[in-house]
């Protein structure tokens, strides 16, 4: 149990030791988009399952055409999802449609393009310099994958390729992943519900709305909001029931702000461990990560709007992520468009705007806000940079870790 | 009306020009993450509402402070969400929580920190070289908004931050842009339903999947999925149908394959202009793009896998952020790893991985499948560059704008 402060990168080591994907559920295929498979994809048959036409046009046997015949027969009509069509001498064809099965006895498809139609019968005529050769044309049985072949490991995001890939090999459903449950407790005296008329000295709620559109936007199902009185009895009664269900638990307002060891002591009550509390960082300094043992991980975000909806992007995004088995990447690096000096001894995070790029990485221009409640001071901006602490200046063209607000782009 | 090839350029210009945004619902607060907003966001008091304690510690006059009183009695304790706390004299102080009103007579709050309790009286110490000043650790009234100032203006997406603000001002419902319905109409007599056992000559169906799920990770509505068997009849009537309700419609699978006027015939004959029919661009080329006055917007993908994918993401995605108003920025640029030449006189759509990025771009490395119908090739991959047509050599570094294949990050 860490109780000082840790830094950014510790805390973010922390969160990924302390987290395991959970357990995988079976979804229908048509609900299994973004989710993290976690079976093999295999093939059941070669792909593709047969020796397939690639253009419209007549299916010959190639050797006819280099023996010099150059006019042909239409037999038959194979078309896409068909079969049967076939030739029975050198000098027939096969009128074909993309995607058909090659038809018995040809090897070679001739484009609509390079024939004429004379008397009945099919000239070809290929462009200058092109000969019609064996195999051409025809997308070969097998060629791409064999059967039994794994063409998508577990692990992987359900990419819409991913997707049409199960669809080919016939999975109506997919062992994924579980989402997160997620739970979101607000508390607070001062604060009052957003359909009510508060009193000059009180705010209405705005964090638990902020924190539950940013789980949806992360793809996670309505997390479930509770909100209590700033009342120790009430939120260990709240904490208890809450833990029963969830994953992942989030704290806001009140909690973590003053009474220094508040949170600490209701959470150990209830069984969590602190595994941090406060990183130094600005703003969202008093973060707390914790877990319960066989139970749900859980944040306390500042109730500063800011700093909440920042810790949600820097941390939780990343916890969201741990649970279902995404691997995570780096963050994207943009270009600072002027210098700046960092006199924090902590790592801070600056909003920005993001601006056209001019050779390859994107530049960003800082919009500081007055104060950390003040998120009217956001709108506009695309997210935050963070500046590591330890350095002071970073100078014009700095390549900075960038969080974008929502992580759904353009 | 334009029936010959146009550029990418050119397709991107005549789908803006196209597509107008949808109408107006109102939502709940609760699902209005990710929404374009139509309405401005007013305050609807000052905010702060009232002079905000922003330290626990003492509220003061600083006069008194600056009059060389040091020790106050402390006469009552005014927390986040109450008052009525007050000083009478000078040598008294209230004890103040983050988040309070300051009391009424005291201009000044002095951190818990600077204080000590000597015989029950409060004695103030600030830091070395640190005043009692008026106003200190006071968030004052309005000093971040006046009374119905705009927050948010029309046209912003709903992050968590402008959620956050409509809670703040009080807005349970938001206007936003409608979410567009889609429907996805597949054809194609070789393709069986993905439950099914194909016959040898036959696949299963990949591509309503895949664009179904493409749709789902825009944040879209589970979109009508429907499949009929290649017959120009039976196409036009359920077109005809899925005309009514729909904003969008996609076409897959072999619809726009081969017989070159097919798709447009049917489409003519539901009273459907054709903006586009073919696009310089490798793979995807057969792209179709029209609307039906009064009626939705189409789009026709070829059945070919990869180039359906290539062709929502490069095209189809724009449409849906247009017909949401969401503002669409550049495209994202990367850094070649490689140099490549570009053989072909069309735009070139190549899969890249992307790469630890050295000095703030992402560099890419190309993955290209052997053929345009083998998905599983694209496993592992991240989105596309764009090689614009006209241009032989792209030289290692060259900046290239990136589609991700999904828009949803890490």
């Amino acid at each position: 149990m860490l109780t000082s402060f840790v830094t950014v990168k510790e805390a973010i080591s922390l969160i990924h030791e302390n987290i395991c994907p959970l357990e995988n559920e079976n979804v229908l295929l048509a609900d299994s988009a973004g989710r993290i498979v976690q079976q093999r994809l295999l093939t059941d048959r070669p792909l593709p399952p047969f020796d397939r036409v690639m253009m419209d046009g007549f299916a010959i046997n190639s050797d006819a055409w280099l023996a010099g015949v150059h006019k042909y027969f239409v037999t038959g009509k194979q078309m896409a999802g068909s079969i049967g069509a076939s030739i029975n001498s050198q000098d027939e064809c096969v009128e074909v449609a993309t995607g058909a099965p090659l038809p018995a006895e040809t090897d070679s498809v001739v484009p609509i393009e390079w024939t004429s139609r004379v008397d009945g019968k099919i000239v070809i005529k290929p462009p200058a310099g092109t000969l019609v050769q064996s195999g051409q044309f025809v997308h070969r049985k097998g060629s791409d994958h064999s059967v039994n072949e794994t063409l998508v490991d577990p692990g992987r995001i359900l990419n819409p390729g991913e997707v049409a890939i199960a669809a080919t090999c016939g999975y109506t459903e997919l062992a994924v992943t579980r989402l997160p449950m997620v739970c979101i407790l607000g508390t607070g005296d001062e604060l009052v519900p957003v359909e009510s008329t508060p009193t000059p000295y009180q705010i209405r709620e705005s964090n638990l709305h902020a924190l539950s559109s940013a789980c949806l936007l992360e793809g996670i199902r309505l997390p479930v909001i509770d909100r209590v009185p700033d009342d120790q009895e009430m939120i260990r009664n709240t904490l208890k029931k809450l833990s029963r269900g969830a994953d992942l638990l989030i704290f806001t307002g009140g909690i973590s702000v003053g009474r220094k060891d508040y949170l600490s002591e209701v959470l150990a009550d209830c069984g969590f461990e602190t595994i941090f509390h406060g990183v130094r960082q600005t703003p969202g300094k008093p973060l707390w990560f914790g877990k319960k043992p066989d139970g749900p991980i859980a944040f306390g975000l500042p109730g500063n709007p800011i700093s909440a909806v920042v810790g949600f992007v820097r941390y939780v995004r990343l916890a969201l992520k741990l649970l279902q088995g995404i691997k995570t990447n780096d963050p994207v690096t943009v270009e600072l468009k002027e210098s700046i000096e960092n006199s924090h001894s902590f790592t801070r995070f600056l909003p920005v705007c993001l601006e056209e790029k001019t050779s390859g990485a994107m530049r960003v221009q800082l919009k500081q806000p007055n104060n950390s409640g003040d998120l009217a001071a956001l709108v506009g901006t695309d997210g935050f940079i963070e500046l590591p602490h330890g350095k002071k200046n970073f100078c014009k063209g700095y390549p900075a870790a960038f969080f974008p607000w929502q992580s759904r782009g353009n």
